[in-house]
């Protein structure tokens, strides 16, 4: 079950001007779910990207990097139930075919689409399906259909995952708006599965490939659930520009800084969701690193743990097996790690210290620490000033019950 | 279930000369567990060990470094139920405590006994147990006791493992005969938990540390089954000398080559059987990557098909859920791959190549596939003519409930 998670209230999905969703049913996997999601971008609206690092990366993510460097987006069209990846030239030419159809309903070129899949890899997209449910799409068409397109890009998702947030930018309130799912599959670079984070506000389209950088960095990129990087993870940012704020053009004033704080926010809310509602989660953990050399270390020392599968049910069975974290930190592949000058904390419980259990520690007050949902495990390398956090969830019967008989 | 794997007849692990077993019980974690072994070495023995790279390397593996730089090793003391790891500078005085009871009983010097411990981490070692428990073992010591220190050395595993050859060395008959530990934790660098392989062969002792390494990189380095790296792994050889050949000290001689090939052999045997007794493990899975342009890319692809919960928990569902196999190749951090350029086989059915699912392939024919409990998938990278295999298991119900309980 997922973590203090539950489905944002629709009203709470702020609109954002100049933005509207639609969504229809195309039976991609199942008869009659809801799987296909329009979004209409009004001209002038900037678009930037970060996507999958995964050497097979699907067709869709392949034509969202081509039609990106054009820049003059007017759709999205998202279809959940088949991940259009390994499908090789034939999948691009699916892909392609989607992009043409919404062109042609939305009056734009083909290459002003950017489409998006997930769902089951290895297998043919059916094209037709999708261009058969693209009119309903369309007719559906509203500026507040955010909670309706949350579900339908759902795939194991248990919770639909989207927040909002207002900020003052330039004496305008401007609006940020996000959702995203992913569930399984998770691990960073990009981790979401897919993410989307629309702004009103005006910015140049000089920053908006560096802003979505830095705000994929401190969200979705910080979270892992298996440690399996998706084929098709994709997080867009989009800037409608009709907040009416004087367009932000400078990357290092308090317009780019407020803005960007607030899509952190939404962003790092809509990360955190993924692990909460990862795939078979009853806990969800923070794992932070602390005075490290440089982010780079943290992270992986984080992510050691964060994925090791032996930390992950120590957590599940709320076990305090806390030399498991000793021995993910210690593989993680920091070369010259002194691990006699590390302390791990576990909650507010000191654990480890000059290379073995503290003194103070009791396994009652790691027990105790353990029967909690939300759980942070700390810990400080005492070698440096940077620190770095990663997102996770236990791991659980569920999980491979769910991955099992994901096709079934 | 270990997946097509018994425990050897005990008649069937040929004693070495100059080689004795005892076996006692100590009751480090349960009552009446015969979990102490000590192994009694002939004078002029050598001796050569590969340990791991865990940072958190146990106290009995600092130990064991430091004891083989001196070179007379007289005996071997290895107790379950307690790692002695993540315990500090009082984790290396008790395994001193322990080499120096050895050392007093059999009449040596401490430096002349290697200490190895596995088991929970994080836990002050029981060292008074294991001293009172040592003149049984010494008590005990024979040459054809091969089979119950393979017995006392297991953890969690259900089978145990051991094997012998024999093979013809400058025209005198050598024997080799190991044992092993090893079912979770279990990721190399070194991947065995613990692996002892001994011969009475003469070998030169400059050529000991090349051959344990040599043997370690095709046998227990190429087995996973959670991606964790242990902190206690030790891989250990044993040459008595005692086989009456003429000393073997020509690297690229044909004595060499014949050791090597017969040590590999009991080697090889050794690591996947830790695979076949995987946690939880119901199906073994061979991973092998071909045509690569080294053995680093080769082993990298391997190892992410086969430490991927995704493509685990599928083989465990029997579901050709392959688009998985190359969502883990494409992660797999080889920069430059092409994915066009490569085919995937799973047993003997090509299923993907250009890019996407081969023409040819049936579901039927995965489905049929992944019926066997033994599979292997082949990914042919066509860039090179350097090959590498990994083996591992699936993951199933039972791994998370071995390791959620493990401590109960």
């Amino acid at each position: 079950m997922p973590v203090n998670l539950t489905a944002p209230d629709p009203a709470s999905l702020l609109p954002v001007a100049g933005l509207r969703l639609g969504i229809a049913s195309a039976g991609i996997k199942k008869p009659g779910r809801r799987d296909i999601t329009l979004i209409e971008l009004a001209a002038g609206t900037q678009v930037a990207g970060v996507f999958t690092q995964n050497r097979f990366c699907a067709a869709p993510v392949t034509l969202c990097r081509q039609h990106l460097t054009q820049g003059n987006i007017r759709a999205l069209v998202i279809n959940t139930g088949n991940a259009n990846a390994g499908t090789g030239e034939e999948g691009l030419a699916r892909a392609r075919r989607t992009c043409e159809a919404v062109a042609q309903l939305m009056g734009c070129a083909a290459e002003n689409v950017l489409p998006f899949s997930t769902g089951v890899i290895l297998e043919p997209l059916p094209v037709d399906k999708i261009l058969s449910a693209l009119p309903a799409a369309q007719a559906d068409l509203a500026s507040n259909h955010w909670s309706e397109a949350a579900h339908a890009i759902m795939t194991t998702d248990i919770v639909a995952k989207g927040a909002s947030r207002q900020v003052s930018v330039g004496g305008r309130t401007v609006t940020v708006t996000g959702i995203a799912k992913g569930s399984g599959m998770i691990h960073p670079n990009m981790a979401t599965m897919l993410g989307y984070v629309a702004t009103d506000a005006a910015i140049a389209p000089a920053l908006m490939q560096q802003l979505v950088k830095e705000v994929a960095d401190v969200s979705f990129n910080c979270v892992t659930v298996d440690g399996d990087t998706s084929t098709n993870d994709s997080f867009i940012l989009i800037a409608t520009g009709q907040a009416g704020n004087a367009e932000i053009a400078d990357a290092t004033g308090a317009d780019y800084a407020a803005l960007k704080a607030a899509l952190s926010e939404v962003a790092i809310k809509l990360a955190q969701a993924m692990a909460r509602d990862g795939e078979g989660a009853t806990k969800f953990m923070t794992i932070a690193v602390e005075d490290g050399r440089d982010r780079a270390e943290c992270k992986q020392i984080a992510y050691a743990i964060a994925r090791s599968p032996l930390v992950k049910t120590a957590f599940f069975a709320s076990d305090p097996n806390l030399g498991r974290i000793l021995a993910a930190i210690g593989y993680a592949g920091v070369a010259d790690l002194d691990v006699n000058a590390l302390q791990v904390y576990l909650g507010d419980v000191l654990v480890a210290e000059n290379g073995g259990r503290a003194a103070s520690y009791t396994e009652a007050q790691g027990a105790a620490v353990m029967q909690e949902a939300e759980i942070t495990v700390r810990v400080v390398l005492n070698r440096g000033s940077v620190n770095a956090t990663v997102w996770t969830c236990d791991f659980s019967f569920d999980y491979v019950k769910i991955n099992a008989e994901y096709r079934t």
